[in-house]
This record gives C-alpha cells, sequence and structure tokens, in this order.
C-alpha cells in the first residue's frame, strides 16, 4: 500500500516523474547493493555509502558497533536513505533536454536496531541479498562477530520514487537539428571471478557465484 | 596538494583504507556521472542523486532554478557531495569478514552559485564530462535556457577519499574453510545506443557515441 505522498516526499521537480507504487519501491531497492545514507550531525550533513538490503517493508543496513554514525543513527536521528540506478544516458537536440535514464528511490525516518533475537536473520538476508547463495556454505557466525555487528531497519512507510525512463522530449523547433538523438543504456555488470591469493586447493567457483548477474 | 583531515573528515572506520592523494580524488570524481547530495532541511536530512562534473578544483552540480533544494544550496547550506564506485564483491570465508571493493569520495563545503558570465562554460564542461564530444555538434545553449539553470559550485577543500580494493582478510582459523573465497568484479557498462524514435533520417550514431566507454 503506498502512502499518500508527505510534504517531505511529494516530488516537486518533474512530477510528472513521480511513481507510487509500492511493487516499484520494492524493485529498486532489491535491485541495490548499496544506498547512501544521509544523516546530519551539527548542522553538517554526512552522506555514506553502505550495503543494504530490504527485509519485507523495512530496509537493512549494517556496520560497526563503533561507528559513530551507526550509533547516532540508532540514537534516533533523522535518516535518509537513497538509491539511484542510472539506467542510461539521453542525448537530445540540446545540452538543456540532454539528461539521464534513471530509478531513484529515497526513504525518510528513522531507524532502529534490530533486536538481538533477529539479528542473525537480519545478517542472513543482508548477506543472502548481497552474495546469493552464499549463506548456506558459510560457517554459522560467530558470537563476537554478532556482537559487533549493528543491524539496523528503517521502515518502508515514508518514501518517494522516481523513474525517468524515456527519451528527450525536445521541442519542435529543434527536431530539425542536424544531430543524432537517443539514448545510450547503462549497467551494472559482473565480471569474471577472481581468486583469493591465499585460496587452498580443491575450492572451486561456485556455481552461484559463476553465474552471477548472467541474467541482468 | 590534500587538506589534512578535519576532525569532520578524518576516517574513523577503517582508517587504512582512507587516501589523501589529490590525483585519486579527481579520479573518482571523474569516473562519476552522478553523485549524492545531502542536504538538510528543516532538520531532515535530505540526499538527492545529481549529475556533476569536476572543474579544476571544484565540483559543479546543476539544476533548475525553480528546484527547492538547488535554492537551499545557493543560499549557503551546508552540504555533503558523496561519490561511490562499486569494484566488486568480496566473498570471504565468513559473512563477517564479507565485504565490498569500492572507492568512494565525500566533499564536505558550502556550493556557490558559477556566475553568469561563466555560466555557458560550466555547462559545457558538464555536459563534455556525461556526453564527451557532445558539445561541439549541439546548437548553442539559448539565453532562456542558461537563465533556467542554476549551476553550483562546491570547492574541493575539505574533503575524505576511502579505497578499498583488495580481498578478503580472514583470520587464519577461517582459511581451512572449504569454501571459494575471491572478488567478483562490477563494472558500469555503456550498451548499445537506442535511437529516439522521432529520430529523423540521416542521423547515423556519432562515433563518440558508438565508442563510448568502449576502453574501460
Amino acid at each position: 500500500m503506498p502512502p499518500e505522498p508527505t510534504p517531505r516526499t511529494a516530488v516537486r521537480r518533474l512530477p510528472e516523474k513521480q511513481v507510487d507504487d509500492l511493487a516499484t519501491l520494492h524493485a529498486i531497492l532489491d535491485e541495490a547493493l548499496h544506498a547512501s545514507v544521509g544523516i546530519e550531525v551539527d548542522g553538517q550533513p554526512y552522506v555514506l555509502p553502505m550495503a543494504c538490503a530490504r527485509d519485507g517493508d523495512h530496509l537493512l543496513l549494517h556496520g560497526s558497533t563503533g561507528s559513530r554514525l551507526m550509533r547516532a543513527l540508532a540514537g534516533g536521528a533523522a535518516v535518509c536513505v537513497s538509491v539511484t540506478h542510472l539506467d542510461g544516458l539521453v542525448y537530445a537536440r540540446s545540452a538543456f533536454e540532454s539528461s539521464m535514464q534513471y530509478r531513484s528511490a529515497t526513504v525518510l525516518g528513522v531507524a532502529t536496531q534490530v533486536p538481538p533475537a533477529d539479528k542473525v536473520r537480519a545478517l542472513e538476508v543482508l548477506t543472502e541479498h548481497l552474495l546469493p547463495g552464499r549463506w548456506a556454505e558459510l560457517r554459522a557466525p560467530l558470537a563476537k562477530e554478532v556482537a559487533a555487528t549493528m543491524v539496523l531497519r528503517v521502515p518502508l512507510a515514508e518514501w518517494s520514487v522516481k523513474v525517468s525512463d524515456g527519451f528527450s522530449e525536445d521541442p519542435p523547433a529543434d527536431l530539425e537539428q542536424p544531430v543524432w538523438a537517443g539514448v545510450v543504456p547503462l549497467r551494472l555488470v559482473a565480471g569474471t571471478p577472481v581468486d583469493a591469493p591465499d585460496l587452498g586447493p580443491d575450492r572451486p567457483v561456485p556455481a552461484h557465484v559463476r553465474d552471477r548477474d548472467r541474467d541482468r
């Protein structure tokens, strides 16, 4: 159920690009390996890249319990989590109309710590999102590892999504310009896996790594 | 000349990943098509994806003169500009040591408007950064287009860079784990150009578009 835009999430610029269905929000978050997390400390905004994963109607973030910004987030600071996928470069007939294709999601709110009883499951969600298929073949987390990790969740309650997926909308007079116009698609792709230098014998690349993102 | 880290830019977490040479900062910014721009309004941080381009010792941003956040930035609000390149997924022998390869730059400061006399040149820098080779073949910007565009610059004075480019550093006991370890490289690639549906005849794809990013 998409929320009504609040004064803080209503898109003012290019409102025709605002999308309000939850499926699109989820798709954008589910494709993201990292988010840009905004927080204000002493009058200065900070933006940090952090790994992320959606867990139902929350977004999970994690970091060290020693991190100053993780502690500020856990302490109830207002947060903005932003995810952007660049999908293409839009070549218009003028610099002014040139733009990019993108899908972006913004979530506002307050993060809370995932309670201890749910932390290992949340770490599994994060790991499986970032490294699908990996969790089952790894040893269980050690108690000290879990204790050293803070896992936060931000409710997907106040959010906005913008999608720009078309070509340029040049004014009629510009269509005569003697230039090509179109889109150059952009895509984040996974390359060939590289063995760790200290990899022991008989440790083949697993199928879930070898075939990663092949279908994107 | 790299600045001394200030209390605001000294990297607290994983300080061994902090890099302080200007060439690395420039390389990270010069590869970025967009930045995540953080600003605080009424106690709420906001993070917006914006196209960006480096112009010497400044970072350029642009947007509509009607944008509330552009006006807040031009009005002297503290800003944080964050650029992140994800370079790889690091498969460690435990979930705890699993991570990502990345290069990230954070610039703190205050933006100022590019003065009118320098605006077209700044728009050329932005356009040529995002669409190399395009400016020369486009018509000149119209006065009304320039007037409708706000161009901001943020000095590269207070910044930090983090680079994570290695493999996992698993504790010795974990090296016996019967799992593959290594890195899956990630790369943003340009695909085959797609003609605009309203493209006229005799408008071939120019070489600067066709060969875009082929050498990355």
